[in-house]
């Protein structure tokens, strides 16, 4: 087999495994969409099935010979390696993560799932804590077994979700921030701001109205995809050319559908780009990294959707849209009560300047959980500890506390994280953006296709042929920088709130 | 390998084909519900993958010799005789049809698909003569491979659809119905019958609460299946446990929208009933022939849900959802006008008396077609003869004539005789259900349930373990006999029109 043999094989093996996530995202989506209430159990065969297919291929006695034949393959293109480093990272994963513990993580799952809700509905941590210890057993275990010569526990299970980042890294770029988020949220969470018009009765049909204009001029292909109604916002790529959303009209605030609909925009927008001529139905046509991804929805729904240059043009058609909700409200005091800062309990719904706040404590908790350095009956406590030094008050409830998220039920350590990685790699981007584009006055005529059109070309086009962390110095020729997260929030909420 | 060995062995390979059913049926249900317009590439290339892999399995060698194992099981239950059965007959056809030709027939269907919107959209035949003539040869070739010692060129294609009965069989049947199904629409027909109040406007959901409502009493189990909107009703079992049906409502009549809602319910109870403890995730939990699953759609439809007795309970309740549609309609004219006999040119359209005929008309085309009697060029003449002949007249244009459904452009002969048969298998349970049950009394109670009790237990819980003709005569302890669908008829719309 020469080099070249090896390379078309791989790319063959590869579209099978693409196939097989596409199939299996379809499952999922029918499962959030569709499925009967009894259904469930056959459905998880049926997805057990398709993930025992994938894995054979993935982790193959012949990848094993395809990746070798590989090694130091001359006159490879950006893609080409990029296909190798994917397969090869997966191939040894698999290899090193015994099938049995695999599953035993994901039927420890579906029972942790199930206790999670149980003890949020009671509060009562101690329905939870029985399953989240016998999970954070077997998590440890698959940490050990993913923990890299030099690196710590937590790295392995942060690399799952943000590759070639280590925990140290992370904890350095937090620490930056820290302190000024902190005197951020005090300085501007003192302003009296006046959001209530934004909980009225806004009709549903109408908000659609408004979101489907938005989503176009983001150039969300409609010819690609479709926006549905689900209980949680979320977006899938169902085949290359099909990339759905969802959103939700049940939160209290118009604004939470609209920023979740321009949130999820913003990640369909990214798989869409790297479906393209040269990536589609490879493992590269995918977002480069968990947060990359989190970066360009978080940049389209904050920076874009939610800065006043935006409104300029959108204020006067949303408020023909709703003219009795929004009757005496000016583009002004629309956009400050859209950027309301506010210390509360609940990380999905706080606004741009805290958010981060609540990852970190997060961040700081799962390494003391995976460490053994809290016992999981101490969690609840770490965590109000946590909150009191880091968002200044302990929360009502342990609803509103350690039970409000349900990733460590599924044993999503190292997730988190990415979230507020997201953040600082979207400051950095959009701060490029501004450079090289006419921003504020694109904004202001509407004209996000033209935004659209550049991310597309630098990032979203890329694909996953580099890591997060190599696309964002790629496109920013510059390393990741923290501090210009917080100057970008810095700078909008002082012009914002003086 | 034991004979118990090999069963088990069959019982587990026969688990895996039904999952991959299941997923497929997934795939296909979302294609019709929410595939984006771009998406339908690469979901053929999804359900071709799929398609193999079940080939792979239900073919194999392994199967080949689980089966050889088992020749002259001893001591074997029904259900295990049905399993051996429907595995055997699958693995013969697959080893007599080669991968190649399987293919070449799908692909061809999505062309000649193509050609039929033409040139239906065109009212122009040669746009669609020269796929089909290509797909005739194909289907020609596949009925000579499946054609047995003795049989004709078309039992190969009509046993595809409707095990172990025969073309001469079919046609003794249809001739026996012939004259007596002519006679009964020309002395109905002549009646003058007001069905206008039917076309008003009625609202979506207010039906969808009447057609819920009746669902609901006939048994349909929402918790373990759901009735969404299609462009064309469809029932599938995405799951052992979720059976869905689709229904529109964009037909002219409110009474389309509720006979389609019925008889996909219909087909539903059946597919919910043999998924029962017993045969759940085997290939025996499906109907037993497709012409036996008509005669319950069918059965639902008509001999229930357009019976004077089923609206004496239910028209009241109609009459209260849409009081302004029904002002001045008594129930006795209402029960008239949904059973009007009309001599039409459209066969999904077409009344309880007329809708044999067209399936003759299309049984007696597709002999002539497979058998080489008529050219391809002569079919539209062919046709209308034919149409003239059963009918009495000749339709307005071809786009009402030969181009009307889309079956033979997927390669479908064979199918067509099922509808047909169907309605034989109907009239013969029913005469055994009212000889049984108080139908009449239970009807005009609203007491579906009785009914669908008795269905399921008799027929849907037996699932496929027989063949259709065979499970007609254990439930009716006689064989097919034709008569019993004319003197059903004869008795009901005498009775309704005198």
């Amino acid at each position: 087999m020469t080099q070249r043999e090896a390379y078309a094989r791989l790319v063959e093996i590869d579209r099978q495994i693409v196939l097989i996530d596409h199939m299996e995202a379809t499952l999922y989506w029918d499962q959030e969409i569709s499925l009967s209430p009894l259904g469930l159990e056959e459905r998880s065969v049926q997805l057990g099935y398709l993930a025992q297919l994938r894995h054979d291929l993935a982790s193959s006695p012949e990848m094993g010979e395809v990746l070798a034949h590989l090694e130091g393959l001359n006159d490879a293109s950006d893609v080409e390696l990029g296909l190798i480093r994917i397969r090869r990272r997966e191939y040894e994963k698999m290899r090193k993560l015994p099938v049995l513990l695999v599953r035993s993580i994901s039927e420890q799952g579906a029972r942790a799932h199930n206790s999670w809700v149980a003890a949020r509905k009671a509060g009562d941590w101690s329905l939870f804590s029985g399953d989240l210890s016998s999970m954070v057993t077997l998590v440890r275990e698959k940490a050990t077994l993913l923990k890299q010569e030099g690196g710590c526990l937590y790295d392995g299970l942060l690399q799952e979700f943000e590759e070639g980042i280590r925990t140290d890294q992370v904890a350095q770029l937090f620490s930056e921030i820290k302190e000024p988020l902190i005197s951020l949220v005090d300085r501007f969470s003192s302003k009296t701001v006046d959001s209530s018009f934004l909980y009225g009765s806004y009709p549903i049909e109408q908000q659609q109205m408004f979101a489907n204009e938005v989503l176009k001029a983001m150039q969300f292909d409609f010819q690609r995809g479709s926006c549905a109604v689900s209980v949680h916002p979320f977006t899938t790529t169902i085949g290359s050319d099909d990339i759905r959303i969802t959103t939700r009209y049940t939160d209290p605030s118009v604004m939470d559908s609209f920023s979740s609909t321009v949130h999820e925009g913003g990640h369909a927008l990214y798989e869409m780009g790297a479906s393209n001529a040269a990536l589609k139905g490879t493992s590269l046509a995918v977002g480069a990294s968990l947060g990359m991804h989190e970066s360009q929805s978080r940049l389209w729904e904050n920076m874009i959707a939610k800065s006043p240059e935006f409104w300029h043009f959108y204020y006067p058609r949303f408020k023909a849209l709703f003219p009795v909700q929004t009757a005496g409200i000016s583009e002004d005091q629309f956009v400050i009560a859209i950027n309301k800062v506010e210390r509360t309990p609940i990380r999905v719904n706080a606004d741009e300047v805290s958010y981060s706040l609540h990852v970190m404590l997060r961040f700081n908790l799962e390494q003391m959980i995976i460490n053994g350095e809290v016992s999981i009956n101490e969690v609840p406590e770490a965590w109000n500890a946590e909150h009191r030094s880091l968002l200044g008050f302990t929360p009502a409830s342990i609803k509103e506390g350690v039970l409000q998220d349900v990733h460590w039920s599924s044993g999503d350590f190292g997730y988190f994280p990415t979230y507020a990685l997201g953040n600082l790699y979207g400051a950095q981007i959009w701060k490029k953006v501004k450079e090289d584009l006419p921003v504020s006055s694109l904004l202001q005529s509407g004209n996000l296709g033209t935004i659209s059109d550049y991310l597309k070309t630098s990032i979203y086009e890329r694909g996953a042929i580099n890591t997060g962390l190599e696309t964002l110095e790629k496109v920013t020729n510059r390393g990741l920088d923290a501090s210009l997260f917080t100057s970008y929030l810095e700078d909008k909420f002082s012009r914002l709130f003086g």
